[in-house]
């Protein structure tokens, strides 16, 4: 790949960036479709500098490291210094709200915001697909593996479909205004673990089904079909094996589906649980019964009401 | 279930319906998806009896059987008989253009054609998912599984996706005005066999490749994104398998593609191979390229260029 320059002047005061939250997989769709939220949201500000190097500064209490290397945002900024000519560098101040091991995107909002935020100072020298690029570097980073299932929402806002990641192939997909309730129930499930339990090996069967639920899923977003999208959100392949890593996990979604979510399941790869609404009234009530079932088994817990974030990255201030 | 009863005047003249051929799978959907074509179609004529009999007539060359128990439209019709608190029977006179094992449908069009004339004499007192649930048992006489991915198309007509079969949930894909190129190369798959030879167990990693690209076809079918249709014509899980029992299938493929096609692949389970295009001169020069690779391994063919059928089962004359 050739190398990238950059004409604008340096010493630019920087940028304020709001980076989403995201749920990927969204139940039926493994490694494949994911969304973005509006709500929780990491704030960074980032500068250009004129040396090629790094600078992370932590504003919150997670202490993530701040060496670039070892860093989600650092080693996406890192790989767009490599692609520029220019000898240029970054200062940035991470203030995450999104907790790292959540399953929300937390790694992903880190990765994608300082993808974006770098090429907003650059001019916006880069496509959408290239940012993909340099933020599942943050990816690899956090988890082992480079997937574009949080990064791409998270960049683009809605509903992302992954439909090949060799080459990528990233297409948007409209959704109704739904509500997504998300209950993180304060437990470590570590991604690299959540994927060394999958089975390597599927039966035909479930795989035609999966795929069924996948065709009527995304049917049922560009067709604002919420009854399809209920009946579509079933995972006849991953949630039974990563379901039993998350206590409640049977309850809470039987329950919430009761009280009137359309469905719902394992936010990426958990221990977060989200569930899709078509009213903020059922969204609210399926936050209740989420409460009540961590409460009563005696687990931390944080919870979100929210609707799917349209914009993705969000240029707040420069 | 219980029965259903009718009560319009016995000895009405009798239907004549068309009944179109389909491609069922559309390369990425296995089991899932399938289209209705324009051409070719078998015509059938029906006429209610007052007996519970069903008394067939072939107008072909194919000698199918006539026994009512052998025959596919018999068994769907004697299904009809069953489900009716009235003494009913039927006499149908079957022409048939679609031939018997082509893999473009042939035993829908006769199972599919029957369950709706029978249900026009009847006064339309079955719902769409009653007639598939009545035309599989044609199906499962032909192939030895209840399928609908060719079933429902010939029903419905356009691009149908058959979410679950287990309950039944089907959905219309409405498309893009896409011209078909079929070539049926004059050699026989049995669709029992093109069945066993697929794996029971496949890999997860080529199941999520797969589920991409129905997710890409499903929506470049709503969005009318002809290239997102051509780049999710991908299948690494059947067609590799299946490929083999088609003399020329890889030559055909590539070849078609070159001369424009969108992509295609193996027409429900061979021996037909199909293509999309845009516009009839390139389904026209695709014809030609299959017809030269065909002349080259001397093996006798049919070929059709034609379009997506929106009706479905068509009642032409009462």
């Amino acid at each position: 790949m050739g190398k990238s320059s950059y004409s604008s002047p340096l010493g630019v005061g920087g940028v304020t960036i709001h980076s989403p939250g995201t749920v990927a997989n969204l139940v039926c769709g493994f490694d494949i479709l994911g969304l973005a939220l509006n709500a929780p949201y990491d704030v960074m500000k980032v500068k250009l500098l004129d040396d090629s190097k790094v600078i992370i500064h932590n504003k919150d209490s997670f202490n993530l490291p701040t060496e670039p290397e070892r860093n989600v945002a650092g080693v996406v900024l890192l790989s767009i210094i490599e692609r520029m000519e220019n000898k240029i560098g970054f200062e940035i101040e991470i203030e995450k709200h999104i907790k790292p091991g959540s399953g929300i995107g937390s790694s992903a909002a880190s990765a994608a915001g300082a993808a974006v935020a770098a090429n907003h100072l650059l001019g916006n020298i880069f496509s959408n697909d290239e940012l993909v690029q340099f933020a599942m570097n943050g990816e690899k980073l956090a988890s082992g593996v480079k997937h574009a299932d949080n990064i791409a929402p998270c960049i683009l806002g809605g509903v992302s479909l992954i439909r090949c990641i060799h080459p990528l192939d990233i297409v948007s997909i409209s959704s109704p205004d739904l509500f997504v309730t998300v209950v993180h129930p304060q437990i470590e499930v570590r991604t690299s673990d959540a994927r060394q339990i999958l089975r390597q090996q599927i039966l035909l069967k479930d795989a035609i089904r999966q795929w069924g639920n996948i065709a009527g899923l995304v049917t049922g977003f560009l067709k604002n079909d919420l009854e399809l999208i209920g009946r579509s959100l079933e995972d006849v392949i991953i949630e039974p094996v990563r379901s039993i890593l998350i206590p409640g996990f049977d309850e809470v979604k039987n329950k919430c589906k009761e009280a009137g979510a359309l469905g719902g399941g394992i936010s990426g790869s958990g221990p977060s649980v989200f569930m899709l609404s078509k009213d903020e009234a059922t969204a609210t009530t399926v936050e209740s019964v989420m409460k009540e079932v961590y409460n009563k088994i005696g687990i931390d817990y944080n919870t979100y009401v929210t609707t799917i974030n349209k914009k993705g990255v969000e240029v707040v201030a420069e």
